[in-house]
């Protein structure tokens, strides 16, 4: 069966302010030495198990270009925009309509486009088991994260062992729950049932769309009309139309903590979501006093700081534990513990109307 | 008796490095919200006691343009320029020299270009106490700082009750002592003898210029060489000469330490040295949570800190006792605790020969 994979772009990514900005989300950054963007790493480390050909980018218009630009080798066609964002359960049933009415049926793997992930080919091995699994009956598959600690910022799925699968690894999921307390997030761990909640998907085109039929039959019919106008001069105008009047729904909550034939396979191929600036030091190499340093930066007395400088010096002097980024426009500086309030600034921004520097 | 006012602004100020550069030292810098550079404020404290035709200021053939542009009232010849740094001898030396030349006998008010005064009345109170001081006899006077924490980093006047002269708050040095260590600085502030060494001196160009004879002859014939030469078409090629042979000699190693007849007024009047980014916070008023803020600045959960955007917008989130300073080349974040260190930065690019930056 034709394997082809679906990448999610449409993220905002605010958490990477000042570098993200709303025209210039965090999957269009580079935030490793080498140079490449964290959509060209995701595309990249598919291509042992799909063709270019067979990768799919849904991102909103705003988009196209830059996606355009970061991934010359895709075809044009391939790059699927939402004309608004309305959360991944129609992202996702745009993408099985374009590639049913291409392909017929189809292996679908649904990933997002800014995580990282260390071992790759650990990581295609885990599809590669993914893709037997979905392959089976209407089975839907989500790739777990083996947990390392009580992360409160992840959504969880508790799994268990499923007596009537013939495969080893593959657990049937029990169900999804949203992200935890701190004690919850302890139990989850200690409990060895839970898995964090990674927002991959495997399964065949058939699967999702009779899912999403069963489960949201509103937009199912929406997405089944924007199915018909494909390759139509109606295309762009059935689509805005019926785009616009889609509910906004993850597919988390519309389809997989209802569906049933839901299985699990535990990643342990060093996955991180590069969730906020924390993730600098964690992903790249750091020096011997701790520091994660580029650009023209000179650093005294500074430990455990992330100081990522553009084209102005950055001096830092006697500071510990502090992120440091620098743009042409803007500069931040925040403490290692306070990168979750980033968005604040962004919040703040907002309310002056300061559209340009968000 | 005439009196008149040298202003001493040939200092270099590399410890409000990114602001302050070799180009622009922290004289010509404004610091406090009111825009006024700290040379001007010098000026104008200064103006209920002296003319501005009697203020003199001694500074460097480099900023020479800027002290016209910041003291646009004075008479373009009361800018006297040193072809070189020698430090504090040769240039009050200098000073002596032209004035003596213009006026005779007159009294000379020497004052640093870069302290602040909170107090401005006291502070003429004080200086119109030490004129008639130095009316009588030989008197060289200072004006000691009454000390008000064991601080390490000022030298120190060592004084005692003198029972011949018939003034009150007037008192007899006994000795100049050096920067002392912290447990030495300690007992200086316990003794209640000691006063800080401000580098204010009151005197009559005699008795300065006698001193500097005694004490200092081969500076005060070079001296007596400019002086001659002033006027004359030959007064740049001679003071170029003779200044350039002087060796670097503070005035206050030359003359203080070892002259008789030296008095020391204490004063009250709210001095503040402005020594590094420290000050900021001191000479400015802060906000509900102890920071100062000046420019486009967004502070999320921030305290105690003290950050002066410029152009870009700086965002602070969760940070704590830091200082930043951002110009159009440079950024600096220093620790509170590490002002001290800014000069390393410095040390730093001097080896890297970034004059852009220095």
């Amino acid at each position: 069966m034709k394997i082809t994979a679906v990448i999610m772009a449409g993220g905002k990514g605010e958490r990477f302010w000042p570098k993200s900005r709303k025209s210039f989300p965090k999957q269009f950054l580079s935030l490793t030495k080498d140079g490449e963007t964290m959509i060209q790493k995701t595309v990249k480390r598919l291509l042992p198990m799909v063709e270019m050909a067979d990768i799919f980018v849904v991102t909103g218009t705003a988009y196209r270009d830059l996606v355009r630009e970061q991934l010359s080798d895709l075809p044009t066609e391939n790059i699927l925009t939402e004309p608004c964002s309305r959360n991944t359960a129609p992202c996702i049933g745009l993408a099985a309509q374009v590639i049913e009415k291409k392909y017929g049926e189809a292996m679908m793997l649904v990933l997002p486009s800014d995580h990282l992930i260390r071992y790759e080919e650990m990581y295609i091995d885990t599809l590669q088991q993914a893709v037997q699994v979905a392959e089976q009956n209407q089975n839907l598959v989500t790739i777990g994260i083996t947990p390392t600690y009580p992360e409160t910022g992840y959504g969880y799925i508790h799994f268990a062992r499923d007596t009537s699968l013939e495969m080893n690894s593959v657990y049937r999921v029990e169900q999804f729950v949203e992200k935890p307390d701190r004690e919850t997030a302890k139990q989850y761990l200690a409990s060895h049932h839970y898995l964090w909640n990674s927002g991959m998907f495997v399964w065949k085109t058939s699967s999702i769309l009779w899912n999403l039929k069963q489960l949201m039959p509103d937009i199912f019919d929406g997405l089944e009309r924007i199915g018909d106008a494909l390759g139509t001069a109606e295309y762009d105008a059935v689509l805005t139309r019926e785009y616009t009047a889609f509910r906004s729904e993850s597919i988390d909550f519309g389809v997989m903590e209802c569906a049933t034939q839901i299985y699990t396979l535990p990643g342990s191929f060093g996955w991180d979501d590069v969730g906020n600036w924390l993730a600098i030091e964690r992903i790249n190499a750091t020096n011997e006093y701790g520091n994660y340093v580029e650009g023209d930066v000179i650093t005294i007395d500074t430990k455990r700081s992330t100081i990522c400088g553009r084209k102005r010096l950055v001096a830092a002097v006697g500071v510990k534990d502090v992120i440091v980024v620098d743009t042409d426009d803007a500069i931040l500086i925040c403490g290692k513990d306070s990168c979750q309030n980033v968005k604040k600034v962004i919040e703040n921004l907002k309310i002056c109307n300061r559209q340009e520097l968000i």
